[in-house]
């Protein structure tokens, strides 16, 4: 029948573990999977490897990254597969003033403290001791077990700012801080998942500092050089252009029908964001308890917007190229450029609201609003770069959001033990899936290895 | 190719436009289109028609519904449907005294107050009436432009009824209420929600209510009749068993793929829950915005349980079968008999977290569970039942939860625009898309008959 895929076709091909996803997770897993001499199989929607890592070639060799592409010193796993594949680092370009748009005008600044209203930076720094507090009693492996779980699960984290955050310059602070770590507003999280998410990643500071936090190095070649290291090795074990739509279950196997080919795998380890795990087609069906799961876990909203000119010019003017602004719509930016500095590439995120409603705006009208940004900012000069590039990460069918998923209200407490119980043969991976940094890739890895270590223990 | 549903195949079937769903929205869209003279096809996975509507068969031709069953009085086009259709209603049974457990207590009383502290009763009046006049503030047709929208949107209604709800027992009732309401905690609901919602029923009280409410009547021959006798006209216009997989959409038309037809039509009713609608393949992808929305809709989460015995026996002690309870995992039970009053049927529903919780349980343990429940609110008698009937919605793969959806917060002014907005050539009905009765029968009904004025005024 027309629409049954496979339908009296003969199993292409065979494979103790079928891995869904050639993301980081995905990768991972099939590699310690392989080291453990299981014979697996990749099946990949795209026609490339490495989901949220992306490589945007700038010409002569070089590149940026449209998705992914930081990384922290205390994420370890990260930093060492990174090495074991013989790919360095290097620092996020930091030196110079950075530059803050706050209640209407600019300030420049040097270090990690612009002089901005003493009330508000106290404001700020309260709200940041009792947050770190409160996240400490979340146990990363099961924050609904968390004494005051369900209280801080039914409530929002706008509605924990509200009570506990005083002055309105440090509300916009971390309004702001919430959509550069969730791609969404403090509105639409709860607030046991940020305690939980601050907790993974080792605290506040870690998440959004640049110099000792998540956004202190790249990599040189682009993040998505990783995924691409780690699937050489495998070769043929992987198919790209292979979206997976169909899992049937047996007591004995699972059957895996993808666009193109249909595989038999002892265990299947499903690599993908949980929202994209709710809409492939199983059978038996999922139980309830984890459909509904995948129905509370929703993709942020960002793009990644940036602009690239003949030199980075701003070092010149003493600036970092580094700048935060309340006022928005771009309201987070970097100095994106290569390791050489050559050509100079400025990086602004459109997160959460100013994503949803430039979105659906055309590109023009968009380009202009982000380089419009980036005039205020660092002068006449940011307003006619050589190029535009940008991705929304929402639009991507394999993606469907980031940087990653966050739990709304109820979420944890009400599904929280569906995230990584495992569904007869199948196994669950990505970074959504993580207890250490969680969401990011260091979180990924974790994840690949977990599930890996899983499945072999099953059989 | 394997998996590409219909590759090579000629298109089986041309329509001016497919419905998609069977249950009521999608069978009233048909109907107003066949009528309009345009030529319909219906794509129904199940092998039924009716969606939530579900009779389940007694004996001796009587049945009782495990998916939606009641109608009230304001619901004026659900009424009007079946009564066009010749199927009569008859009321709820409500004589006798009602039941309540209430602070480990049982009391039974008649009217519509208990006996239970007066500050509590009284408090419980303060919100709902504090609730009704924001209510009445938010625009059903768009909530996100309610004045106070962002701050309703960005607090759980758990939230609000901690600060507004002073009393631990009215509390207690509320949450009650929002379980019987949303099938979901106060904890998981925006706020903005609630109040959409209510506005949408024109009142708490129209939502809670059995005389003068959403429960006052029931239909002779069950619910599901109205879906059967809406089917019939149509014929072999509907096609059952043909779970839809795909939509690819071109300037002039719109292929569908179901498993076992493709057909091709100018334009496409999508007559599912907004998270199913997510789980479908669209090519081109849908827009983010669109995809986004269907990320922070779930569905609800009840069990629909009954006991079936010889007779209503607590009828002729004085009770009317009705009954809540603060204590549960049952908190609201109704006696479900036929309109002959035989045999006699005990209906208690599990909700939200009761049902999350009891649904991983297995089925003795949670039929024991229940049956305690009616053992403790009608006496010895109601331990033995003849016969156990139950249906988890979250398990059922065409549904995947109930009664309906919710949003969570952040979830209306984030993405509210796009519930109804056509896609090209797709139209979205379902109650989840309505404005008056949203969620219920008489929303569904809106649903369909708006969808299908939008698709004629299109052409």
């Amino acid at each position: 029948m027309a629409g049954e895929p496979g339908q009296g076709r003969k199993d292409a091909r065979k494979a103790d573990v079928v891995v869904i996803g050639a993301g980081l997770a995905g990768l991972v897993a099939a590699r310690q999977l392989v080291a453990a001499g299981r014979s697996v199989v990749v099946l990949e929607a795209r026609d490339r490897v490495g989901g949220r890592l992306l490589n945007e070639p700038l010409g002569e060799g070089k590149v940026v990254e449209v998705g992914g592409q930081w990384v922290g010193p205390s994420q370890r796993r990260m930093l060492a597969l990174a090495d074991s594949l013989g790919i360095d680092t290097f620092p996020t370009h930091g030196s110079g003033q950075n530059v803050i748009e706050y209640d209407g005008s600019l300030i420049r600044y040097t270090g990690t403290i612009p002089r901005i209203s003493t009330s508000v930076l106290l404001d700020v720094e309260q709200a940041r001791q009792r947050l770190g507090a409160m996240a400490r009693q979340v146990p990363v492996e099961a924050p609904w077990r968390a004494s005051r779980a369900e209280e801080w699960d039914g409530q929002t984290f706008a509605t924990w700012l509200r009570r506990n955050v005083v002055t309105n310059g440090a509300r916009s602070l971390l309004q702001l801080a919430t959509e550069a770590v969730w791609a969404a507003q403090p509105e639409d999280v709860s607030l046991l998942h940020v305690l939980f998410y601050m907790h993974s990643a080792g605290g506040l500071d870690a998440l959004l500092d640049t110099e000792g936090g998540a956004q202190q190095d790249r990599f040189v070649g682009g993040s998505q050089l990783v995924a691409q290291k780690l699937a050489e090795p495998l070769g043929e074990q992987i198919m790209l252009g292979h979206p997976v739509r169909r899992l049937e279950l047996s007591d004995e196997s699972i059957r895996v029908f993808s666009d193109g080919a249909i595989l038999r795998a002892s265990r299947v380890i499903l690599a993908l964001p949980p929202t994209l795990t709710g809409r492939l087609v199983y059978d038996p069906p999922l139980p309830g308890y984890r459909d509904q799961l995948t129905q509370r876990m929703p993709q942020g909203a960002v793009t990644k917007c940036m602009a690239v000119y003949d030199e980075p010019f701003w070092r010149g003017e003493g600036l970092s190229g580094q700048a935060v602004s309340t006022t928005g719509p771009v309201k987070l930016v970097f100095d994106n450029s290569p390791p050489d500095g050559s050509p100079g590439v400025i990086l602004g995120f459109l997160e959460g609201r100013q994503a949803r409603e430039l979105g659906r705006v055309p590109l023009d009208e968009r380009r202009a609003a982000v380089v419009g940004c980036f005039e205020r900012f660092f002068g006449a000069r940011a307003a006619e770069p050589e190029r535009y590039i940008e991705r929304s990460w929402a639009e991507e069918e394999w993606t469907r959001g980031c940087y990653g998923c966050y739990f709304t209200p109820g979420g944890w407490t009400g599904y929280g033990p569906a995230l990584r119980e495992p569904i007869g043969r199948i196994h669950w991976a990505g970074a959504e899936t993580a207890t250490v940094w969680n969401g990011y890739m260091d979180g990924a890895v974790q994840s690949g290895e977990r599930a890996a270590r899983e499945v072999i223990a099953a059989e």
